[in-house]
């Protein structure tokens, strides 16, 4: 059965999405940690990141530096966090997070936002792209 | 001034080092949240992981791929989880933790293991590398 995100990515669920090429895809988190947290994933569909082979692997990095400067641009930020852990959602996701302090990456503590906010945040991103 | 992990790289300070090429250097976290818990830095010293060439950037991501691997075959677990965070050494480091839950990544939970069980565990991951 398609994952979640493959639901997102193929449309079938919408998304707040930032960012878009041939092999990737990235969203705002709804369940956000910071203003501007986001996922990106590869579109092939696997749990570990670490399955993927190495030129996919690579070139993720290089897509998640270009959003995470995009998000470093509409929230100033010492850096852009950015962690794969993902064991909710059997699709490898990386969170990329702006941070100003280790405690700010902290997973137990979520913010609500509602969607015109999200909304509103996705857009600022995507202008930076 | 050089990094303490210019420092490390150089041979300057002693570490548990598991692997080592051309552009990238890796070695157990002496503050590990868990048994494997490894670091893998770029030789180039950035302070922002993002700030790397997008090459260098590329080839560390393979760089912790082929590390996970040895990490998760001496310490099986669900995955190997990955973030950075950086903002306690000014040169850009990748954290590689074995898991099997959220709460194992718990970088306020650190272990104790001493300069022996270190050096044991580093062994172990570099014979599988």
């Amino acid at each position: 059965m398609a994952s979640i995100f493959t639901k997102i990515i193929a449309g079938d669920i919408p998304s707040h999405k930032v960012y878009e090429d041939e092999n990737y895809y990235a969203f705002l988190d709804i369940f956000p940690v910071q203003k501007g947290h986001t996922l990106i994933v590869p579109k092939k569909e696997v749990d570990d990141m670490f399955d993927l082979d190495d030129e996919t692997l690579a070139g993720l990095y290089v897509a998640a530096k270009k959003v995470s400067k995009a998000i470093k641009a509409v929230f100033p930020c010492n850096r852009v966090g950015h962690a794969v852990i993902g064991l909710e959602v059997p699709h490898a996701h990386m969170h990329l997070i702006p941070i100003n302090g280790m405690s700010d990456m902290n997973f137990e503590h979520k913010l609500k936002l509602d969607n015109e906010e999200l909304a509103e945040i996705a857009s600022k991103i995507r202008e930076q792209l």
